[in-house]
């Protein structure tokens, strides 16, 4: 049976070269998925991928209509806190039987959903993917995954302890906002990309510093690339800078997770796999 | 009488030179205040002013020394709240009686500070302004404020109306945390430098999206400046952003705040001017 795939940008806009070449991988190795990339995904208004009018409506298109089972976020890059709280109200019952996918700005759309508990919310590679260097393998562990297959799962989930996974500052921006979905006793996965190292050890005080008191399981990191080089070295490296915040502030340090801004990115539904 | 200010680094080093340049330009105009620099100010450990350890050990001579009547941070740059935590059951009853000078970074000790109500906070220019050409107009605003004048603050406090002035990521990244203090009936002032405008944006729907619960008075936008140029323009300006969300989160916009990374920046004491 096909599996109707609806795509829209709820923060920056993708090309339809590339739209075309994530539907041509699709179409050869997943006969039974159908992508269909909204036209709002190529829309463009200053850094957005249309107004917050357009994003919503597209939005609440793809999740609204019956047709399709899923809805993929084609992009971050910042936007979809500007339209999520006003998504919310205006998703119908057909919403709530859903998949939700992506990571990144993304991610910020996911943790809402979470908290609302309207459909299902699994950080997964985006098309946006396919501009990476073996960006087929990112795009395609999202295609398996949606054509039921569960190979592209992060290794560390149980089966038993709720998971999540975040940008490191896309959650640091839902700490204290009423987007921020309830954590309690959830394993939290955090990877980061393009952020200084100080400010990486910032976003790590004030996550771990507010998650602390929501009696999470634990904390998971990442990968942190493409870290810019400042004029000094930072000092230490992140891992032990998730373990210094994580002892200060009472949380367990986990380890790694296989998750980043990377082809090796991996699928974390959230809650339980 | 002669007014001795103690001047440590919770964040980033100084350097011999540029403190030199501070003294002699206090001894000139300000004879009545004694400047003393910890050499803990010109310490390194990676990305700090020497390790934690060292830092906090500065931090508490300088406040908990009977014989000094301020403490001022040298300069900012990341790692106060690496220290804030542990200083704060250390401070003995000297350090009541202090202010405590500084600003971006150095918001992290001044928010802490005010929320545990230890001595008086304020937003002012640090030794490192004399770096910024015409800094010393910068540097002598707080000079000047040391030494009794009241002619640097910021104009728009009315002496009415409670009021605290942050960097607006800092503050972000207190929002949350144990260290933020209770803003409720405050005139919340923020200024922003080198960070990109959609990282602007994302920081006020975070900022203000915290805040808007706890009832403060309004906000009040100061300078961002050193905009890094983005791949595309943002497409809206600055105080849109902050009007925007300030009426998306119910919070009065009041409109510009006089502070900024830069030789203008004015003095802002936490609550009653």
């Amino acid at each position: 049976m096909t599996r109707r795939i609806a795509i829209c940008a709820p923060s920056t806009p993708f090309s339809r070269d590339d739209a075309a070449r994530v539907s041509a991988l699709a179409q050869a190795q997943f006969p039974a998925l159908d992508l269909v990339f909204h036209d709002q995904c190529f829309a463009s208004a200053g850094h957005f991928a249309g107004t917050d009018a357009q994003r919503l409506s597209a939005f609440l298109e793809c999740a609204n209509d019956p047709a399709f089972d899923a809805v993929w976020f084609v992009r971050g890059g910042y936007g979809a806190n500007r339209i999520a709280m006003d998504a919310l109200p205006l998703l119908g019952p057909v919403a709530h039987g859903k998949q939700y996918l992506g990571y990144s700005d993304g991610g910020t759309l996911l943790a809402l959903l979470y908290r609302a508990r309207v459909g299902r919310q699994v950080h997964a590679p985006m098309p946006t993917d396919i501009r990476r260097a073996g960006g087929e393998a990112a795009v395609g562990r999202t295609l398996a995954w949606l054509a039921g297959g569960g190979d592209g799962l992060e290794p560390s989930l149980d089966g038993r302890t709720p998971a999540v996974a975040f940008n490191l500052m896309t959650l640091a921006m839902l700490c204290g906002t009423p987007l921020l979905p309830d954590l309690s006793g959830h394993v939290v996965m955090v990877e980061e990309v393009a952020e200084y190292h100080y400010a990486v050890d910032r976003l790590l005080f004030s996550v771990t510093s507010c998650l602390a008191p929501l009696g999470i399981a634990g904390l998971r990191l990442g990968r942190v690339s493409d870290v810019p080089q400042n004029d000094r070295p930072f000092g230490c490296e992140v891992e032990d800078m998730a373990r210094h915040w994580c002892a200060r502030t009472g949380i367990a340090f986990l380890g790694r997770a296989d998750i980043g801004h990377d082809i090796d990115n991996k699928i974390v539904p959230f809650g339980l796999a």
